[in-house]
């Protein structure tokens, strides 16, 4: 294949009239398909069906330690839930309370709890003049839009092959004490699908904070969302390595079974220090009498453990496989060597990195939507939906069949194909 | 019976004397009860454990509009649950933003935003040197527990037999612009067991507040909580009163289905304005991509509609009538006439208010528990746990069963008359 960037002017205008004519060719298909959020599809869904035949009128509703499910109590979840998602987290169950169906919201709990209250007794962020947060690009939208809402700067870090760009990260936390946090999805990062190398995890914690509420906001969103089985991505205990480092404050973990059972309707979790998790508790008491135990026992009586977990992932992995081939298989053949694009090859997770040429990525969002493909928008990756560059596009293969994704797949390479003729051309006048 | 005000020294020494051993013989008996908070009893739960069954591997998840509820989506709740929940809270379903499992934690996240984000666009709380509530006592240790958190200045408005003081309310709220909200308990108040009449609700509804952001916190948690079929307190729609006295955003009603199925796993909801709703949701939209559909399916299908859900309140008011006749019985035959406290008879909800003299319900609550019976801490019932006058007890009967609540109560009274005999002596030297 012949880069276009090597094309000449006629070359470029000739394929842009053939590419031209086939993408109405496809808009005539009047094409329905949404790539655009990390949805799980309908036969993902069906994978956990049994899981509602846990529980019913007939079971015991006590938990291992003989509380009443259905009664008030447990504000840190149930014991067996506790385990199951600390073993998830691979931390202890100690550190581990278990909140109601929503990471996202313990995130966001968690932020607006430094802003009244701060961080173990430091001062409440809404009192200080500048908080900062660094956010690795691309990224995931919902973190972003946490701390814009706060009215927190968010600060791009890029997000290299093995996590975000320490340097830069290090000089910021080291020396900026407006510099309150940072988002990670270490393992499988959306939308990348790279994981954090070792010495990444050990630079993480090995910071020596200028700002004493600092705190490393660990999103352990894909920790079991393998695609293979012979690649599996792993990656160090974050909270270990920050006790080791004499840090043991300095990390939050989020997780849930959102991507696990179902979106909406899982339990989530979050593990940090003892310390931590004391000032947690002693806002979350104020919050709440306490979260879903019953779907709690229903998690932990459905998966028994961790074990049962991994085997329930492996089915999932079966299904995103095809999905992420599908997409990979058409970028691969119909981009190879253009030079008008790279992407990523996760070994897990639910997403696709795509960097288009610089300028073409909101055209091509655009163009994919004109004819029926609504893509997650252009810049949602980065804070306040600004890429520099606009050249970063997330694809989430998770909800269309592979047969749609195919399809949606050829739509976007034509769109990318056509965009980034125009924009040589563009440059060549 | 002798009011104990009435007797003289020798005659209250002789008493003291004859309960005191009374007394150390209950002690003996090595009671281990727990009447401290509003706990359903095991045989309420066991009411809605067909609930459990509604929802299963073979039923259809999706909503009345064909929404797969396993997703993600309906930030606003589904539809069915929205109408559930509105005809419980006697609003319109556009008007009900359906949430998790606590009605307590959407309060919390309404002072959390208000705090942070201010209320439709007014000042952030946490940037005004003195924010007030009205706290209407007694009242709810929660409510009180939220604004204390946030360090909001609480003042106390005594809550008279058909709602709080409004000439005090009115005073308040008309003319200092620092309150910024009331606590209520509009239906069988927790704890004195009283509804609002419609002259205080129109009352509420016509408030002319100094502060653009003053609301009224209706929590609406005994709704449907009465316990006799033929005396059964009856309020005005506040919302709808708001909306005649020109005051459409003044109020936020929250309520939830903890005591309807089961406490931790129910669904809870606000209602309000259009306009308040809207800014509500915009906070909602960062802070979570949705609550638990499944379980608000599982909700909607149980009940089919609210008048399914009011067959199954006259279960619940069957067990509850006993619990707080045994109370009432023993009170009545124990304490009439002695002029040593008073106490509520409440057609609703889940406790029984008691007055002791003053200066005793400390004292009282410890000689219960020292004995083995505990009780809501004395003052909890008041902002700061201070109670002026020491003299509120809440009793919550929900939980033991009637027997025990019997015995229970044995034990009160006698508490109550030991505590007050020492009052009466003490006063005497």
């Amino acid at each position: 294949m012949k880069a276009y960037r090597n094309m000449n002017k006629e070359e470029l205008l000739a394929l842009r009239e053939q590419l031209s004519a086939a993408y109405e060719d496809v808009k005539g298909k009047g094409l329905k398909l949404d790539m655009s959020r990390g949805k799980p599809g309908f036969s993902q869904l069906d994978l956990s069906l049994p899981m509602l035949d846990v529980i019913n009128s007939s079971s015991d509703m006590r938990t291992v330690l003989g509380n009443d499910t259905r009664n008030y109590g447990d504000l840190d979840g149930i014991g067996e839930c506790r385990r199951l998602l600390a073993d998830m987290m691979s931390v202890k169950k100690d550190n581990v309370v278990v909140c109601g169906n929503s990471s996202l919201n313990i995130m966001y709990d968690t932020v607006s709890r430094s802003m009244t209250k701060g961080v173990n007794g430091s001062t409440p962020w809404a009192q200080l003049d500048k908080v900062k947060f660094l956010c690795p690009v691309p990224g995931y939208d919902r973190h972003f839009k946490i701390t814009e809402y706060f009215g927190i700067e968010m600060i791009n870090i890029p997000l290299l092959d093995d996590g975000p760009d320490m340097d830069l990260v290090e000089q910021y936390v080291n020396n900026d004490a407006a510099v309150k946090g940072i988002w990670c999805v270490p393992m499988y990062a959306n939308p990348t699908g790279i994981s954090y190398s070792d010495e990444v995890v050990r630079r993480f914690a090995n910071l020596r904070p200028a700002a004493e509420d600092f705190r490393i906001y660990w999103d352990h969103a894909y920790c079991l969302h393998h695609l293979y089985e012979d690649q599996q991505d792993e990656i160090l205990d974050i909270l270990t390595e920050c006790e080791k480092a004499g840090n043991p404050n300095m990390v939050y973990i989020f997780a849930s079974t959102s991507k696990v059972t179902f979106p909406g309707s899982g339990v989530s979790a979050i593990a940090s220090s003892q310390e931590n998790i004391e000032f947690i508790e002693s806002q979350m008491t104020v919050q709440t009498i306490g979260h879903d135990k019953i779907n709690q026992l229903r998690h932990s009586r459905y998966f028994k453990d961790i074990n049962g977990m991994k085997e329930h992932m492996k089915k999932h992995a079966e299904i995103m496989r095809g999905k992420f081939e599908a997409v990979l298989e058409v970028l691969d053949k119909e981009l190879e060597g253009l030079e008008i694009g790279t992407w990523t090859r996760p070994h897990g997770g639910y997403f696709i990195s795509f960097d288009a040429m610089e300028g073409c990525a909101k055209a091509i969002v655009a163009k994919c939507k004109e004819a029926g493909v609504v893509l997650t928008g252009a810049g949602a990756t980065f804070p306040y939906g600004k890429d520099p560059k606009d050249s970063n596009i997330r694809i989430a293969p998770s909800f269309p069949t592979p047969e749609e994704m195919a399809q949606a797949t050829d739509l976007f390479v034509l769109c990318v194909k056509l965009v980034s003729v125009e924009k040589l051309l563009e440059a060549m006048n």
